[in-house]
């Protein structure tokens, strides 16, 4: 019997990868797709990978909810509803930059229960529950722990683009409030980047405009390695909007102290 | 007997490869050397690199010259000088995102006619002449095209980071007069946004503050591929300063104006 577990993350990321990659820099393919009129190689993957998956979750869980970046809410109410970006981080797709995943995350009763990261091109697998996160690689696995122990002023930070904050709202002056006080900025991350602070690798993201389905399969895959993941008032992440997510819960009080200054 | 192509630099790829990957991502290997002590993984990586690469140099070809980032230079005034970045993007490097390179080019008689980026996660390998360009991966090869037919209105623009570019000299001015530009702009790249502009994906990338080493390698892949890569103000490319590579010849033209505007 299928249960809602990483098992069937796998199946799906496996799945996902299988009908994205054949389009993931296809000028490169021997058919040059490219060529032949109106193909737009991101929309076709993006589509029809939402599609394989929501096909999967539907068969395993007709009674649950499906939120999809591109073919919107199923059963909205549902206990369980699964929400799906099935390309996350276009722009870097289109610029054949190996950092877009596939995003799918479980919220059980209004929580964020099971999540994962998939970089098919690269053959990676994120996954958490909460309580514990794991990476899947060539068939071998390792338990993901973020980074501790380094204030905002020894720690390297990322953020898609500075063009994400608006001056208006005051979005970006705050952002340049936790960059400037930062050891490093680096910028053009997408999911790429929060899988990388669950890996102990990248300590703070710091992010404006999100959409639910750009962050609820992430914040099991963070809170599961230890790290912690919130809006910048400190409310949930999984329904998007400002989100910072850190090593630590030093790390991001340390934040957040900074972007509501 | 060894000769300077493409061969010798797959070899080269392999070499530094082996050496650099225990330390990418040393955070989740089983044996977590980030906990003994002063252990600075890019750095032991870096000059490892460095000193594997110069060393297969020197045997093959004794009296040719070599200039890399971490060990200086040797016979600077010889037929054949090749230049060496053993880690472009050590700020990737450490940040865990697959988007470093291993530079190395070859300058002949002053102009640069051989060229590779090697992504060891990946495993990937972009290699060029000046009259073509190849890539590799998992025993493929595909020949690779710039991208030809967009002007900058259309273009798709990388640069690592917009603070590469000083206000005071007129040169952040300058970088967001073609930003402003372009259909859209990306940061995050390194070394691998050029290798993109080969493989026509992206269609320009702008930057300053090079080095010889971090360009050099790349120039005879862009041209390989159909593109053109030199100074904001023309001139060649492969002693470093403020680039600009384009996948075509009107597209490097229409930047140069705004850049010298």
């Amino acid at each position: 019997m299928t249960a809602r577990n990483f098992a069937f993350l796998t199946r799906l990321a496996d799945a996902a990868g299988t009908v994205i990659l054949p389009h993931f820099r296809s000028a490169l393919a021997a058919d040059n797709k490219a060529g032949h009129g109106a193909y737009d190689p991101v929309t076709v993957a993006d589509r029809g990978a939402e599609q394989t998956i929501r096909a999967m979750i539907a068969a395993a869980f007709p009674e649950d909810g499906i939120y999809g970046e591109e073919f919107g809410i199923e059963r909205a109410d549902a206990d369980h509803v699964w929400i799906i970006d099935p390309i996350d981080g276009t722009r870097a797709f289109l610029a054949g930059l190996p950092l877009w995943g596939v995003l799918v995350g479980l919220v059980s009763h209004g929580k964020p229960t099971l999540g994962m990261m998939a970089q098919p091109y690269t053959g990676e697998l994120f996954v958490g529950d909460g309580g514990s996160a794991h990476f899947h690689k060539d068939g071998s696995t390792h338990t993901l722990h973020s980074r501790k122990g380094r204030p905002l002023s020894e720690a390297l930070m990322m953020s898609t683009s500075p063009r994400l904050f608006k001056a208006s709202t005051g979005d970006l002056e705050a952002f340049e409030r936790v960059a400037g006080a930062a050891r490093d900025v680096r910028f053009g991350g997408d999911c790429y980047a929060y899988a990388m602070v669950a890996a102990g690798n990248v300590d703070i993201v710091v992010e404006a405009g999100l959409q639910p389905y750009d962050i609820a399969g992430l914040v099991p895959i963070i809170e599961g390695a230890g790290g912690v993941v919130t809006t910048w008032d400190g409310g949930p992440a999984h329904n998007g909007g400002r989100i910072v997510a850190a090593g630590s819960p030093e790390l991001h009080a340390e934040a957040l102290k900074l972007l509501v200054a």
